[in-house]
């Protein structure tokens, strides 16, 4: 297996100057560090840390194996429908945008070579309508459409309003119901449901909150359906899971990683920007970002005091973005880090063609575009180090299954690890059940009566 | 006309505590926003600000005749493929998706209504290969695909490998060339090229710089096409400018933006989220991150002093970023401004279904899905309020061209008016230079030699 490679020289003060980190910092953290990672690694399988498992056997195979059963159901689907929001579809639309053609759902269905898939992740009507009537204009009784829906508790308000819908779609179009929910084994509005109306089902096992669960079957159905391989994805956590336990800072990326992220947001450096060189790879900017704001942003410690703390992620694709957010990186205030993520093999091989017309543009020709697209991430690298902001770059051996399962990986343990530093509980997110209760009283439900009034005293 | 609405009371003290803007402040800055006001609309049209020449006549009517006779020439086009980065790509992008359903590139020809419309801003080997195949495999020889490349210099290196490529996919596929430049209208490479080959071209005034070109024909020409109103884009363009000329700043919604968002970045609020709650103005986010960066993320004050200003742009969308920034957004760092966009007149109804399980579910039940999203909203500004974070809501009375068009111009305003209270120059963008420089340098273009020896060696 390839590895995914990870280079922090660009917070360094080697590279930027003064304000950079120190070999010596580094150094005086480590015994601490070590600790850490010991602590990390102790919790690890139980409580909301339960996700851990999902790499080992007995979970392993237990998944695999029911994951390879529900698809077999699909052989002959056309379409899959994801019906989930927040980590139950940021996931699954990441590893599908970076593990199929961008091209996939454009295909004709002798071309793609699998199942399109569409993710309905909002409740907005000029989504959900519009996509539902165009799958039922190629398959009018729904048969060959698969519909996905994924909760834990099945309560989620959008996914359950989505759901409703396509239920009643699927009654009035009196096909045979495609539902395959993905659910908590044994408890929950959408288990009962399952249960009773004998639909498969695939299961949410407890301690893997929703931004930790692509490898679960929440991730694991939908990406196998595609073809992508499952099997794959998990051997590339399990390889970076080796890397992290390692209790040497300086060879463990994810706990380098999460002491750098987080002492350049102690020195006011709290926006972490994410830019993959890779239209495929953008996707997994955004589960990064549910990732580090709904793990890191806590109003309180451990300990119960106030600190307000969490840094700001931010979303940006390379080359596209150094014509919109690079003027602002590299002049703006000095309150961010920049993570690149490369590809080292494309998928692809375009040349740029050679020309006679001998001006301002033979200097790219004869390049492979894959060449433009490093020169121009490389020139950016030396551009930023030339302004001394941080920066930092991941790189992909290629677009394939384990370099995604270790992206993923190295991600999740590294905000475990910066929870840890933090002094706060990266698996809560007390902060949204006041919303979850407001728009109950909004739509009048019973018990939340209260809850309106407050709102509508409020917003008048 | 309906008019596009601005609530700004999320910013203020009688909603978010001491910490939010006072009627008083605002009052006491009222004559100097008043001259600020007057100063932008002085310069209006001259120099850079040459784009508010877009939406009078001449300018207006000429744009709209060329555009309609382009447009004329491609009647039978089933695919439009736009060859751009940054603001020649992020406006056309944004527009067709607020105007255009969802479904629009998977609908077959027939339901469509207008070619499908591609946007190929990168320069990734795996968007633009495979993009290429799939429109070459419908139509061999490209005679019902038009490729409108858009460049002011013909110079942008993305571009010209993009179109390098392209022509000679077209000149090896044998068909009528259909390639319409969207670029200077008398300098340059890309004029130059398309004078000679007698290509239909459309022009790119001076003083209309790519971020704020959505509403010249780089913008106007691709909508066109996609039978988007164009000329209402531009009537509510006019409407707002309206607006924003008033001296009263009480009722001047761009001079209230600007000076509200400047103040809050004064007072340590620098992160400035815009959160549509709509999927199909989702990119319109992209569009205000471009302009809002790379506009006032500078350097230099224009007194020539180093102050290292500017905000950071956040693209949220709701009601789905509930479940991935709001737990950050409520309990992170007092750092950020919230920017709800609202959408009124949805095009979609979608009733949520009765059902007879009598569960937690229920409350759901017969409610519109437009209406869950916009319980949904005013929950999270209630949530945000309750946390007194600051928060306003631009509401857009419907999805169409009017709507639209005030959108943009109300941003292209306020970012002008507020480069004025920054001080800072908002049309220039000189820190992109260095890294095209240095891509030079590695791709090995004469007269750039010394630049790859000062990547090699800083990166080494």
């Amino acid at each position: 297996m390839q590895m995914l490679g990870l280079d922090l020289a660009g917070c360094h003060d080697d590279r930027i100057g003064p304000s950079g980190l120190t070999t010596s910092a580094l150094e005086s953290a480590a015994d601490s560090l070590s600790s850490m990672i010991e602590k990390v690694y102790e919790s690890a399988g139980s409580g909301m840390a339960g996700w851990f498992n999902l790499i080992h056997d007995p979970m392993r195979s237990q998944h695999l194996d029911a994951v390879r059963h529900a698809c077999s159901t699909c052989g002959d689907a056309d379409t899959v429908v994801l019906l989930g929001i927040g980590g139950s579809a940021l996931g699954p639309a990441a590893v599908h945008a970076a593990l199929r053609p961008v091209t996939w759902n454009l295909e004709s269905d002798e071309h793609r070579g699998g199942p399109r898939f569409f993710v309905l992740d909002n409740v907005d009507p000029d989504l959900v309508g519009p996509m539902l009537e165009l799958i039922k204009k190629d398959d009018p009784r729904f048969e060959r459409t698969i519909f996905n829906v994924i909760s834990k508790s099945g309560e989620t308000a959008e996914t359950a309003a989505q759901f409703m819908i396509v239920r009643s779609m699927l009654e009035a179009a009196g096909g045979q119901a495609r539902i395959v929910a993905t659910t908590d084994p044994s408890r929950g509005t959408l288990r009962t449901m399952a249960t009773r109306e004998a639909w498969p089902t695939l299961p949410i096992p407890d301690g893997v909150g929703g931004r930790f669960s692509e490898l679960s079957p929440v991730g694991l159905f939908p990406a196998a359906c595609c073809g992508i391989d499952v099997a794959g994805l998990l051997d590339g956590a399990a390889a970076m899971d080796e890397r992290c336990r390692n209790r040497d800072v300086m060879v463990n990326p994810a706990a380098r990683l999460a002491w750098t992220l987080v002492e350049m947001s102690r020195c006011g450096r709290n926006n972490h920007a994410l830019m993959p060189y890779s239209n495929r790879l953008a996707p997994l900017a955004d589960w990064f970002r549910q990732l580090w704001a709904e793990s890191l942003g806590k109003r309180h410690a451990l300990d119960g005091s106030e600190i307000n703390t969490g840094p700001t992620p931010l979303k940006a694709l390379g080359a596209t973005d150094q014509h919109s957010q690079i003027q602002l990186y590299r002049e703006g205030p000095d309150d961010k880090v920049i993570g690149f993520v490369t590809v080292e093999r494309h998928d692809t091989l375009l040349p740029i063609p050679t020309r006679n017309d001998d001006d301002a543009l033979d200097y790219l020709a004869g390049h492979d575009l894959g060449a433009l697209l490093k020169a121009e991430q490389r020139a950016t690298e030396y551009a930023l180090s030339e302004s001394r902001r941080p920066h930092f770059t991941i790189s992909m051996p290629a677009l394939d299954a384990s370099s995604v399962g270790q992206f993923l990986w190295l991600w999740q343990i590294t905000t475990a690890m910066a929870g840890h530093l933090l002094g706060i509980d990266p698996y809560d997110q007390p902060a949204v059940e006041t919303g979850k209760q407001a728009t109950f009283g909004l739509l009048g439900r019973k018990g939340y009566e209260d809850w309106k009034d407050k709102v509508d005293s409020l917003l008048s």
